[in-house]
């Protein structure tokens, strides 16, 4: 048999791909933690969880794979390959929710991995490289914050000790969680792995959770990487005084200098390219009365940017502008956080732009506006991203959707990307 | 003895007024209710209001005055005059206060007509006219809301039986207070008075309350009328969405529209005269996330101006402004309250400027900012006030504080123009 590193071997694990599979997938794995309003709560490491593993533990038997659970939880599904000796190739993504969550936010990425390895034994490739399946534990983050804490522990970014002290509401720690889990897949005889393996590649394929790809009517996007967002807070202090005895002249209102500053803010964010990302979400003003003048306003700064040259330049013209006076006030612009951007390996990804260009798949490159279990592998090994779109780009709600024929284009460009990347 | 219609009687009453009994009473008064930061407490017919009634009414012996109640518990000092069929001019302010509020606001304009009193007794002068002093019942609203009871209820503007249905944040109702009260005066020999007694005209010192007298660096001005008051509610209406994912092409962010609306709405406010005062006091997001696009902010205006044509023409450019396109987001302003402006007499205010101007006082005339009882009694004779300066315009505030300089001018303005309406 041919190795498939030609176009018509990718042609031909695409086209092996089955929709009815991945539909039925989809709706089984939805009845796990199912909402009444047909959305899913499946929280890291509840009962729904744990059964979503088991299932996803007993899918290995029928394609030839072995299941294994490493100790933050992560679960595997390892296809040999013909050199035992190479890393494996991975794909996948998490099968937690968020508490009002949809079927499609980290199911999907699962979920079309499975079915891509489906796809590669019906097409009947044989694989030089090991290929593995991988759902990472707690993506969400919902009932344990923060989240990505499978892909954080697994890679090293976080110690495992400290991610299992972490507590939920109730003050159950996620190691307590994770030891029951543990304990069913122990039970089902799932063995044990390490943490920190070598892999060659890791692909995951998720929904947009944006509305670009819906917008240019493509089923699927490149992804190149993971846009850095910088966390601000601005305070602008001015004196509170009576809304009916003080004049314009005399006044020093917060609110008026918080509108002031926060407009051009916006605008030093303008960008042709519209590639900036810049919101304020929160906006506190005190005391808040409706016939006195506001004595300080404080507010948020959300700014996202692939490229971190430009986060520090708009940075520094935020502190510029905070530094002058609004409306008679005094601002202060404080960081809070920052976590740069990720740029994913530009091999990988021009091997998925030329696999969708063999399978006619109209796929664009975009950035990631969102964290993903893959900002963490980026730093393990070669990595990159696939999108399918999303109705309005609405995402951890009880209407997220996905259309299937968008959901299956996905599947195929990563189960052809991957027949690639193990040949 | 001549009757006091020159100049040189005003300026012989207004030089009768003693600084040092007016600080010794502000001292007195300061006692009841004091606090433990120099504030004072006292709330409407609580003990301490009750003790400052008993103790205006025993300064009715020494004026040769007649002490009286009425049945909203308004406590009067009436002077006979030469000529008893004549209405009488009266004085006067209130002598409750804030629970955490200060020695001046109110009990000033008391014991400054107390004082006036005591002046045109010590000038030796001889009143044609009635000359009475009034010290209203619950002005503040504070403890039983709204305030001017006293004021509103004498004049009609409120029914009593309602009033008295009013009840405290402990379930006590107006009437059950203002009863103890009553018996207390009745207990101490005061007689009860009617309601809706006819008055020449009333004279109402205050504290400012606003910082334009002392940015004047004056010592007294006179009140020209009581800004009427707008308050509207503004809503605009967006599309929450991450705020990572959505390209600002695809955004109707609401805080960037309510911000562009606000400013816009401050700039149609704006006028060279410095009089209309324009304050958004209230700011809520929604749904308020630091990664999240606001969906709706709702905001206040407080418009005030003294003239309602003005007032008119502004809510209509306000509503013009709010039908527009906000940062692609809609809008809505909803008129929530409106209080007509009041112009007090202008005989009564030119009588103040020329008494002002015959003592050599730098007397400017501006509007009031705040309401008084004053408000009420301009629908019941000719009305007018004085103001004196408060210290950075603070007021309701342990801090507020008036220069003993400034009470005493304003006490001498008081009682000299007293005299020639009484003469």
């Amino acid at each position: 048999m041919a190795m498939p590193t030609d176009s018509s071997d990718a042609r031909a694990v695409g086209e092996a791909v089955d929709p009815t599979r991945l539909e039925h997938d989809l709706a089984l794995l939805a009845t796990l933690g199912a909402r009444d309003d047909g959305g899913v709560a499946r929280l890291a490491l509840d009962a729904n969880d744990i059964r979503a593993r088991l299932w996803l533990a007993e899918q290995a038997e029928s394609l030839g794979a072995s299941a294994s659970v490493d100790a933050i939880g992560n679960v595997f599904l390892d296809l040999p390959g013909r050199d035992p000796t190479l890393a494996p190739v991975v794909t996948g993504s998490h099968l937690d929710s968020q508490p009002a969550g949809g079927r499609y936010d980290g199911a999907l990425g699962v979920l079309a991995g499975l079915e891509a390895l489906r796809a590669l034994r019906d097409a009947g490739l044989s694989l030089r490289r090991p290929l593995s399946l991988v759902s990472w534990t707690n993506e969400e983050g919902a009932r344990f914050a923060p989240g990505t804490s499978g892909s954080a522990v697994f890679c090293g970014v976080r110690d495992l000790n400290e991610t299992r002290a972490i507590r939920d509401a109730a003050g159950t720690s996620l190691g307590s969680a994770l030891d029951e889990c543990l304990a069913a897949l122990d039970a089902a005889g799932i063995p044990r792995r390490p943490l920190a393996t070598p892999m060659h590649a890791f692909l995951e394929l998720h929904i947009e959770q944006g509305p670009i790809l819906e917008q240019a009517r493509v089923p699927v996007g490149v992804v190149e990487g993971i846009q850095g967002v910088s966390w601000f807070e601005v305070t602008v202090t001015g004196s509170a005084n009576h809304a009916g005895t003080t004049p314009r002249a005399l006044r020093r209102d917060a609110l008026e200098g918080a509108c002031a500053l926060a407009a051009s803010l916006r605008e030093a964010a303008r960008d042709d390219a519209d590639q900036v990302r810049f919101t304020i979400g929160t906006f506190e003003v005190s005391p808040g009365a409706v016939n006195t003048i506001p004595e300080r306003v404080t507010f948020s700064i959300d700014l996202r940017h692939p490229d971190p040259a430009t986060l520090d330049a708009l940075t520094a013209s935020f502190q510029l502008l905070a530094g002058q006076s609004w409306a008679g006030c005094q601002a202060t612009l404080t960081p809070l956080s920052r976590i740069a951007p990720v740029a994913f390996s530009l091999p990988l990804v021009t091997l998925l732009d030329d696999t969708a260009h063999d399978l006619s798949l109209a796929a664009p490159r975009l950035m990631s506006g969102a964290f993903h279990d893959a900002i963490h592998l980026a730093g393990h090994c070669p990595t990159a991203m696939l999108f399918v779109p999303c109705h309005n780009g609405l995402s951890h709600h009880p209407d997220e959707y996905t259309e299937l024929d968008d959901a299956v284009a996905g599947t195929r460009l990563l189960a052809a990307s991957l027949a690639r990347l193990c040949a």
